[in-house]
This record gives C-alpha cells, structure tokens and sequence, in this order.
C-alpha cells in the first residue's frame, strides 16, 4: 500500500472497542481502515485508497443491487452478519443470471462494540468474499453512539454483467413453465430464531448462508439456449411462499406446487412446529427458485443436482394461467 | 408498474409509524416500497421491481463509491439525510472525474419512526436524484427494533464513468501543483453542530450540501488536456485539513497553504469561535479541492468561478516536495 503506517501504536483488536473517534475521518478513522477492513479486504482496487474505486469497463449489460444486513444476534450457526453480507448480495446479482464482479460495503458500527468481534465479522467476510471471487472494492465505515445502533450494520453493494442472450425477469414466468427448488428449506431463519429463542435441539441447524452465482453459471452452462431460463429468484425474507407470491404478481399468473416435493429437513419441520411457523415461509440465504420452460426443466435439474448447493433440488410445481382476479395470494399448495 | 396495487387501504402517512412489518419482506414491506419509494424514486430500472437493477452497458471505465449517511438531526438547516445521502455519494463518484450514472439506496430505519417524516426524508431524496439527474435504480429498505437503531439511516452507492483522458487520483499530486478550492468552509458542519448545541445565530447558517458532478463536468470541458487536473477530493468528515492530509500522505508530498486565500463566511468564523472548532477541521458537503498543474490553474479557478457551486473559488496553496520524513502531518498553514 502507499499509505505510510506509521501510527504510535496498531490497535488493541483483543481488549479495544469501538468508539466515536474510529467513525470520525481522523487518524483513528485511518488506522481502523489501514489495519482491519484494507487487511483483510486487500485487492488492488482497494489500495487506491479513494472514496471510489476506479474499475475496468464492465464487458456487458450491468446489474446493481443493494442489501442491508441488521441480523440479530451477529453470529449464527453457519455463518454470521460478515459472510451473510456477501452472500445476500452476490445472489441478488447472480438472481439476475449476472456474474458477480465487484462489492461496496457501508459499516454503520455501535460505540463501544468490541473490536475482536469486528475483527471476525470483517474476516469472515474477507474470506466470503474472497471464496465467491468477488472483491470488495470500496467501503465507509460510520460510528453511532451506543444505543444508536445494534453492535454491526452492513449494507453491501454489489454489481455485476448479464452474458449476452440472458433475458432472466420476474416478469417472464409463463404457463407451462416449471418451477424447481435448489434445496432444502428453512434452516436460515431457523437456524437464528432457534438461537434467538435459546432453543437447542438434538441436531444442530446450521443457516444454510451461501453465495449462489457458480450455481447459476452452472445452470446457464447447461442450457443450449440460456433464454429458456425465465425467472431467478432467491427466497430470503419470507421463503418461499413470499417469493413465488411476488413472481406471481409481476407475470400475471397463477402457480401451482406440490407441496409432497417441496424437500425440508425433518430437524427443520420439527422445529418449525416447535417454533410455531411454516418452512414455507422461512428465510433462506442459499436457495434459489428457478422457474424454465418445461422442456429443459430435467436438464437444468440435473446440472442444479450436480453442482453442490443443488444437491436435493427438486421440481416443485408448474406455472398456471392467473384465474384468481382481484386476489393476491396465490395458491401455494 | 406492472404491480397489482390492491392493498386493503393506503398507507396512512400523516399519523403512521414504522412498524416490523414495514421490514419483514411480507405484504406492508411490498405496500410501503410501492407507495412511498417507487412513486418518489419512479423510473424505468426501478419498475423492474427486482432485487437487482439491469442497466445498459456503461461506456468508460467505471466508478464505484458507497457512503453510509448517520447524521443527527436528520433535518437541519439547508438539507436533511436525504439530500445529503445523494449528494454525498454523487460527489464520492464525481471526485474521480465520473460521470455519475446510478445510485442505489439501503434504508436502515427504526421502528416507530413517523412516516410523515420518512416520506419527507425520501421525497428529498428523489428530489436531489432528480435534480443531479442520477436515478436512484434499486434500493433495500430494514426495520429495526425501537432503541436499535436512530430515526433513519442511509446506505447510498453510486457508480459512474470516467471519460477517456481523465486521471484523477489521490497519488497523482506534485510539487508545483496548484491548491485550488472550490468556495467557503465549514458551513456543513456548523449548520449541524448548532442545532445540536441549539445555539442561535443573527444570521442563520445553512449546511452547502449540493452535487458537485456538474461542478467538475464544467472544469473538465475547460481543460485543453483532463490529465493536468490531478486530484479532486470534497473535504467532508476532518473537513479540509483532514483531505489535504491524505493526499500528502497518498501523494508523499507538503503542502504550503495560504490560509488568507483560504475563504470562510464571516458568521461561520464566529460560530466556530463560539463553538470552539477550526473551520479548516469542519466538514463541507458541497466543496472540492482541485489539484492541477500551475500552467491550467487559471483557467480552472474561471471555470469553477462561472459555476454557481464555484464562486468563491480561490487557489489556497501550492504543493510541496515532502521535507516532512516520519511526520504525518503536513503543514497546513
């Protein structure tokens, strides 16, 4: 890096917390961003050492999205907010059929959090990031007084280009087409409503947080013509019902899903009645819904069963006209 | 839009709050983004009503900013968080030469917040976008708890192209370069910091928060060769002193300032004796510094000058060979 380090001492990232100053533009402000979030995001972008990245002409059609990360509590089994940050919005990306090219982050951080727990956040994220292939290219870190704020926000930007002859719309669900599932659902939002409500069950539910975008390469790979992909969609806040409500919507029909197909883990049903919810409404943060036109729906299935994160997909429903007018809801099962 | 809008009633937003719901993904969250952010921010990328924006193939190299926006009061003299979350990260993108194209928002917002406030805080926003000509294409809206979070927070990013010849970089400044400034200091941060100390002054100040893209557009148009404009930077958080600064260190270069030429408006030179600040210290949000080669510093001090955002522009100072070994501060004055 060009930046001289010359600080009077590195900061205490066992014993130090969070405070005002570190959000403040100064040399504090400085220091953090040298020794934390330059470290372990470093990349060539980064080491600009601007208030933007300066980035090669992106060779198509871009797509650009944002997320905010509020999750409570912070660390979860599977993951936590920093690795969850990068996931949610590399497959908001990639729910676009995108290759994923590079991330914005934004920390809006509580006076007084303690800077190992930081320190891990950031470092989970680094290596999320780092493992998807997608750098964090530029980023801005705020201080809020306590009780201004939730120990760690993060809202991450991501963009990215749509190949050519990719034509994947919310608005391109058409009847006939079928509907497939990557896996199994729930363990996301059961996974932390468990820790949440100091449920502890025989087995353990892990979230199944996870960056989508080499599935979905893999899906379009797949296809002779990538257009019979219609719709990509990842089914996080509300599961799946929210989701296939919402396609609904925006293509005018009407769906219909067999619900026996629809694969869930027994610990996750289990809990899901302990807890009170449906698995069909549970977030997910490494799902996605798939909806193609019929004839290439086995050969999607097939490369989705063959890539890791689509090991238990399934075909799940099929596509109907919109006979519910003046209704919102679709039939789900 | 193509969206069914058949909720049972508006939304009420003279009385309403927040509440989870408006958060959780489900039908308040789709109701809410529907009628207050789509109808404010309303174009074309956004009717996608995706969570990804698709957008054409940029021409140039690109630019990425974020910028997390927490300021308190999030109405003040001049702007509020919604102007200033615009304008923030469309100066971010701008101070690289970009062109700014597109802005994306992630809104973090405390239960209970009045939405009589939220719908002003957003109808500013989309006033801002509109006016910069940036639509706002995608954006993220979270509920959190009452008492985790503080009224509204602001996540905006935003990218844009470099035009072919420009290279502007915070390494890029060099002895003899010319300092020069685009108007008067500090208004920002008073207009804040007196609302919060609740001190009144005979003649109001008001925060300079404004867009400065079109500012360095007609600074760029007056230059035989971009390349003789160096660097740019809009002097926010740490004010000037703290962006002069990085750029010594960035650049390894002094600086010798004329702080005479240096202009600040006679009420914020004694709001800041009051307040005890040096308005070289105060954040601008709506002035740049321009570094250039001494031969084009003329005709950029009459560009900014014939500019409504430029005219109290004044050249403060020259760049210096860095005498100053092992000591990161410059001479600033």
């Amino acid at each position: 890096m060009a930046t001289k380090k010359n600080y009077l001492r590195p900061i205490d990232f066992k014993h130090g917390r969070i405070d005002m100053t570190h959000g403040a533009g100064g040399r504090a402000a400085a220091q953090l961003i040298d020794e934390l979030f330059a470290t372990a995001f470093d990349n060539a972008f980064l080491r600009q050492g601007h208030d933007a990245a300066l980035l090669p002409q992106p060779q198509g059609r871009l797509v650009m999205a944002t997320d905010g990360h509020v999750i409570s509590p912070l660390f979860f089994p599977g993951g936590d907010i920093g690795c969850l940050s990068v996931h949610g919005t590399v497959n908001d990306v990639a729910m676009s059929g995108a290759q994923p090219l590079y991330l914005a982050a934004s920390f809006i951080i509580e006076e007084g959090y303690p800077l190992a727990d930081l320190k891990r956040i950031v470092e989970s994220m680094a290596a999320a990031a780092r493992q998807a292939g997608v750098p964090i290219v530029t980023g801005d870190t705020k201080v809020v007084e306590k009780g201004k704020g939730d120990g760690v926000f993060i809202s991450t930007t991501g963009i990215g280009v749509v190949p050519d002859g990719v034509l994947i719309d919310g608005r391109q669900a058409r009847p006939g087409d079928a509907i497939l599932l990557s896996g199994t659902l729930g363990e996301h939002g059961v996974a932390v409503m468990s820790l949440r409500e100091s449920l502890e069950f025989e087995t353990a539910i892990a979230s199944d947080t996870a960056a989508l975008h080499k599935l979905v390469q893999a899906m379009l790979a797949a296809l002779p013509d990538p257009a019979a992909l219609h719709v990509l969609r990842d089914p996080t806040r509300g599961g799946l019902a929210t989701t296939l409500n919402e396609i609904t919507r925006q293509s005018q029909v009407g769906m219909s899903l067999v619900e026996a197909n629809i694969p869930v883990l027994a610990q996750v049903e289990a809990a899901c009645e302990l807890l009170g919810l449906d698995p069909l409404y549970v977030a997910n943060e490494g799902k996605l819904v798939a909806i193609c036109a019929p004839e290439v729906a086995d050969t999607l299935l097939a490369a989705m069963r063959a890539h890791p994160l689509g090991r238990a997909a399934a075909r799940i429903g099929t596509v109907l006209v919109d006979w519910l007018s003046g209704e919102q809801l679709p039939r789900i099962c």
